[in-house]
């Protein structure tokens, strides 16, 4: 895991360099398709990359985005009416049974359908119209981390491509990160000593960022084995900030830009409740919460998500070690997941 | 808290006698309207009674639906396509203001809208073109009972409107859930006092109770202030399993149907990681599990929800009154929630 989380700035060039081919047919080809609607098929981390694409094809694109629950076409046997639609798997693996038959049933129903996996002779990959490769190579580790983050740059580059507009901020992304994962050795491994024998912790995001909420949770989930809940800002409100309290970790993700501010207005929610709380974002975010890592930059708001989740990948790693646990290989787990 | 609890059956048999008309209103105008997909706008316990309509949507009419993110409207200001789209705002209060703002710009991006709220004079039910009132009775306790399993029942009689299919399993549920409220007080008494010390839970379900699960979760986190994660059953499996141990109390629901009978079939995993299982369900599935409650029946699937998540408020109240806590008015939180 460390291994990996280490090779994400060379993943994402290899895919900023050998990727685009794929980017420039799958958008063509979607272009032509002229969707509708979009709708994404994942589980796990790979969950958490459809959610953040969603909010790229509706904020940029203006395209209605939304999850698939598989279960409505696996389970239920539903055949819903996807003409217009663009059906997107999203996995690691490209290899859970659950995914491989949405993709299926959809392009029967009527939809385009794209695969996005780090797998190009999966399953998931075979059954889709188009296919991207992220690139991210050889993952062992069962918590996902470099196949998360190339997923992101993946979709990101899509809906650039779909959008016209120019990839140069991404290609920025790869020093960056190499300078975020050296600086934030020192104080991830001071948070994980904080985090010790915290028993849960409470990630927050909003917008693009509430994707890296929800797989900062998992990440320590899977590998620490903390109850982590994660919420947007908003929904924070309506209801589970109740159980939050000084016992409690919060980690909130607030980067430049609009999601960045509308998350950063839950601060005195969670100080209110006397969280321990810890910043990823802005050096404004930084400073008003009172501890944290600020994220380099200037880096585009859509491109944000890549940078904040690995000062999150490191504290779930610490933290496992820490404790005692092998993060390479979490109890009860394995690395592909096969789900019905 | 209590109170409102025990009045769910009287409040669904009262949208059973004088909902039944705007119901028909609502159905007439979505069927003239044909939407190709629907979104839900929703937060909180409203959010999960869109989850499950969500799936009634599908699997009943063929419709693909999804949860909107009112973030991309209001936060990020963006203006996706929405016709042919339905957008239904669901909500207790119809007060929150992102929620009645997303309503407006869907309007103006050609969706049809339709609130669902228990406020008919709210300003989310006079932004929408259509409203349905749940007809719930006033409800003062923060931790919203009545009012989900109201927007539940008035949810499922919409789509069984606009499927043409008959109400009359729907009529049997306030005898069923009087019946229930009765026999669960015991049990759910003596799971009250197994759960005293307990740090967390999870919560299982899939497909139509996967809304169950999440909405069992947020009752224990906004009452007595647990940990509760939730997940669908195959969710579960992509990593947040590692998290659970002999000291995490389980809560499986599993009704009798298809999404049950997937909803089991994590059973031995659970059981795997020494977890605590305790299920709401179909006869099968306690035995299976070793503990729980059988929920009355028969019921068709669809219609399980409505039973499924009495014992799992009747827990969260207990719950909270052995902590010493007060349900009706959790720390950090009041009734109306308004986000932005």
């Amino acid at each position: 895991m460390a291994a990996e989380i280490r090779e994400q700035p060379e993943a994402w060039s290899r895919f900023l360099t050998h990727g685009q081919d794929s980017v420039v047919c799958a958008a063509r080809r979607i272009a032509q398709f002229r969707p509708r609607h979009v709708l994404f098929a994942a589980r796990g981390t790979s969950d958490h990359a459809a959610l953040y694409a969603g909010y790229l094809f509706e904020t940029l694109l203006g395209i209605p985005s939304g999850l698939l629950s598989p279960s409505v076409l696996t389970v239920y046997g539903a055949r819903p009416d996807y003409t217009g639609t663009l059906v997107v798997g999203v996995s690691q693996s490209g290899g859970s049974p659950d995914l491989v038959r949405s993709l299926a049933v959809a392009g029967e129903c009527g939809a385009l359908t794209l695969a996005v996996t780090n797998a190009p002779d999966s399953p998931l990959a075979q059954t889709a119209d188009e296919h991207i490769d992220v690139l991210a190579g050889p993952e062992r580790a069962v918590a996902a981390t470099k196949s998360y983050t190339a997923q992101l740059l993946a979709l990101c580059s899509l809906v650039k491509e779909l959008h016209g507009s120019s990839d140069q901020t991404l290609r920025a992304l790869p020093d960056l990160a190499h300078g975020l994962l050296d600086r934030q050795e020192e104080p991830i491994g001071r948070l994980a000593e904080r985090y010790r024998f915290a028993p849960r912790v409470v990630a927050v995001g909003r917008g693009y960022s509430y994707a890296t909420a929800r797989e900062a949770a998992l990440k320590l989930m899977e590998t620490s084995y903390l109850f982590a809940l994660a919420f947007s800002a908003a929904d924070l409100l309506h209801g589970p900030l109740a159980a939050v309290d000084a016992s409690t970790p919060a980690l909130l993700v607030a980067a430049s830009g609009k999601g960045g501010e509308a998350a950063r207005s839950v601060l005195p929610r969670l100080q209110g409740q006397r969280a321990d709380i810890f910043c990823v974002g802005s050096p404004e975010s930084v400073r008003a919460a009172g501890a944290g890592i600020v994220l380099p930059g200037p880096v585009p708001e859509e491109a944000s998500p890549l940078l904040e989740i690995l000062p999150a990948q490191a504290l779930a790693l610490r933290l496992a070690l820490l404790r005692g646990e092998n993060p390479d290989s979490p109890r009860g787990l394995q690395k592909v997941t096969k789900t019905l």
